[in-house]
């Protein structure tokens, strides 16, 4: 339990030597950051200090908790600069937490007369929730058995794949290719006319599939083909698998079911789509193909950015991207959602079971990736599915009792607790944003876009009497 | 095979006998109903004779494509007269599936001015439709192994219950306690101040859950708490397990978690609906509790009468009321929806579910009235909740091809695939109708009271290919 402590300690420590690192770069906003930091770098010191780095005696229960408390505390260090510049708390902790889940819904107007150590420092979230999560999901989640997500755990003992060995030298392997990718997309960036500020934190919040801008118009800032064709390149990068990219580069093998899959439907989906703008709006083919290639990518990757406001497209535009909100990326990036890897499964074990009731003694056996996936995979897949739509059902109830009408309670519900950013509707929607909801509303969708990070179950948990008494009392 | 045919003559045999019926008692319209009859009689009277009454040779299979023409025979049947005498094809089609699936939308404005024959023929399609549900969820689905169903055969089987012994007899008691409570709640209704007429159609759509009725202004064109309650009493008890009044009956036990789960979340509903009202519309409590009462019954019995336009009563009411759409009555009721057995299930499994994934190596076991669920019928309640909701999502995404907002078509599409009656918002809430819908839109959600009415998988088995290579062909 002094080890959860201490890991908080330590996030707290990072987060303050992020803050200098920002007020360096831009002295407009530095008072607000050095105050920061040093609030957040003394309360860091003092926890770590006071508790132990040594997991000796951390419970498996002790593992929910410290998942848990990672996140909430990046979001409250995340909030202190924001508050002492200019945001209520309210404002500043949706911000944050908004941030750091990598979800890019905003509170904020004017971004465009925002002082530039702001903007930079909800890139330094976006990336750092990003990288966050995939250590989260690769390394944490498969332990905690959530979602199914132990199917990553077997996976490599099975194989016993080197390559994910252990857990420090993973984590490396894939903060190189993270930064890679970020660098190459900065790159790209200003090839194609961004300026040097507005490169790196686009590509910051372009492989965290975050979608933060420093632009009211979102990407639509940036009214270049060229631009939104590699950001679209970029958001899909983000939201493929990191450990694919890892047996990419140590194998060269980069077969993969949910990388085919997603693939797949996004063509189909950006297919469909492109014909219906091109027919209904009268738009020539290859600025519809942008159009659509880029919002769609940027949903179902939960990037969020917009570079047009497509509930404009009519009543099929709109539920197709409500339909897509709920979609995600691939499990192991930094995209959110249900993922690909449980849609798969998800529809394999639903066809298994339609199977078995018209033939009753066939037996049932779902595969994935060529193996068999144990039952414990396939309950774990369909409890976050219900846990999903059941957290939804209850979150837009929640919401509607603050006046939010059904089409922006359900949609504002959808897109946090799937970390997307946008929803659909006059107010939340690609052309508006978060800032006129009130703090309750505010407040309720901040929660909901932690429990999307931490895929429920892992905060559900707690809230088990069962976990309480299970959980080791210190020595 | 040959029998499938044979009882789908005998169906239409049976509509041609009620057709007749009609046609004595109102010869304003008589003409319409006699020559369906004619027509129905004679393409009955043929099929019957040309296919077997034997059942040797009636593979399990079979049973699937029994249930699912059954029920699309009917609505054809149905739509005959309705046809005949105005309605164009599809409003016709349309009308009957929601007579016969008890759901109770309509396309049919003025009401008040309708011929009574009419009104009459949709309440018998409603009477027929409910307890023709009764028997097909106590005798088929559970051999038919579909949503879990099969709980009830075991149930039966295990305890040996003498009053389950065989479907006929089965069949008979439940007819005699369904004529009962009809005859009970006419009576009570002519008590009321309606007339004979009024009394006879409204009970009919009552116990059936169907909610059609003879008025515009539906259940709220009888001005009176007293009927009113009497009707929220009504619609409770068609509600009800049927397989329950049985076992209370001839047992005098009256004991089931299903019943006591739906009253206590009816309560808590009603309750804080109540409250809520009361506050923000400023009307006495008896009032509200009339007002509440009545339209919650009626949504979660599936009836879908209305008193009301309580989408007016702002958002909150509105998210509930979308809410409660899904919930549904009990199994072996005439109501439709997810219904109470499911969530009973779904509940406990999904707590069983986190609480394995804190103490992984604690037993999972779901129990549901004293014996515990296997993971056969488990699986099953799972598999029903997942297709409700991707069936939901499918047929909301096709509504809003044809123009449908977000709110109409996703409300318009869980209305008809709970079989509920009236959506929300202002086309299709409960002081609008279907008739304004185009032809395509009215078709899926014909389809969506079929699919509903079988519980979705019924009808799915039937897309497997190897459902058609297992057919046993005609010996």
């Amino acid at each position: 339990m002094n080890f959860v402590f201490f890991i908080n300690g330590l996030v707290l420590l990072f987060f303050a030597l992020l803050m200098v690192l920002d007020a360096l770069f831009f002295g407009e906003t530095g008072y607000f950051f050095l105050i920061s930091a040093l609030f957040a770098g003394l309360t860091g010191g003092a926890i770590s200090l006071a508790s132990s780095s040594s997991t000796l005696g951390l419970h498996r229960l002790h593992t929910f908790l410290l998942t848990s408390s990672v996140w909430i505390t990046a979001a409250v260090a995340g909030s202190l600069p924001l508050y002492l510049w200019n945001l209520s708390a309210v404002d500043a902790l949706f911000e944050a937490m908004s941030g750091i889940t990598t979800t890019g819904s905003t509170v904020m107007t004017g971004l465009d007369a925002t002082p530039r150590g702001i903007i930079l420092w909800r890139a330094i979230l976006q990336a750092v929730g990003g990288v966050g999560f995939i250590v989260t999901g690769i390394a944490l989640l498969p332990i905690l058995k959530v979602g199914g997500m132990q199917l990553f755990r077997t996976e490599s003992s099975d194989k016993g794949e080197k390559e994910l060995q252990n857990a420090t030298s993973f984590a490396s392997v894939t903060l190189r290719i993270y930064l890679f990718l970020m660098a190459a997309c900065a790159f790209v960036y200003l090839l194609g006319g961004m300026s040097v500020f507005d490169a790196i934190t686009h590509a910051m919040t372009t492989l965290s599939t975050g979608g933060y801008s420093g632009y009211d118009a979102s990407f639509g800032h940036f009214d270049s083909a060229f631009l939104q064709w590699a950001a679209t390149l970029f958001m899909l990068l983000g939201a493929l698998p990191f450990a694919w990219y890892v047996r990419g580069v140590y194998r060269g093998t980069f077969r993969s079911e949910q990388v085919f899959a997603m693939l797949v439907s996004l063509g189909v989906v950006i297919g469909v789509l492109t014909i219906w703008l091109a027919l209904t709006a009268h738009v020539d083919l290859f600025s519809a193909a942008t159009l659509v290639a880029f919002n769609v990518v940027s949903v179902v990757t939960t990037t969020g950015y917009a570079t047009t406001d497509y509930t404009q497209w009519g009543s099929f535009a709109v539920a197709v991207f409500f339909v897509l909100t709920a979609v995600g990326g691939c499990t192991g990036s930094t995209a959110g959602g249900a993922k690909a890897m449980r849609w798969l499964i998800f529809g394999r074990a639903l066809k298994a079971q339609i199977r078995k009731i018209a033939i009753p003694h066939s037996v049932i056996a779902v595969h994935y990736e060529g193996r068999r996936v144990e039952d414990e995979v396939m309950n774990g897949v369909m409890a976050f599915m219900m846990f999903f739509v059941l957290t939804l059902g209850l979150l837009s109830v929640l919401l509607s009792l603050f006046g939010l009408d059904f089409a922006t309670a359900t949609s504002a519900a959808l897109t946090s607790l799937a970390n997307v950013g946008p929803g659909v509707g006059s107010v939340i929607g690609p052309a508006g944003n978060f800032a006129s909801l009130g703090d309750p509303v505010k407040l309720i969708l901040t929660l909901a876009m932690f429990l999307g990070r931490l895929e429920m179950i892992t905060v559900y948990v707690l809230l088990l009497p069962i976990f309480w008494q299970e959980l080791p009392t210190e020595r």
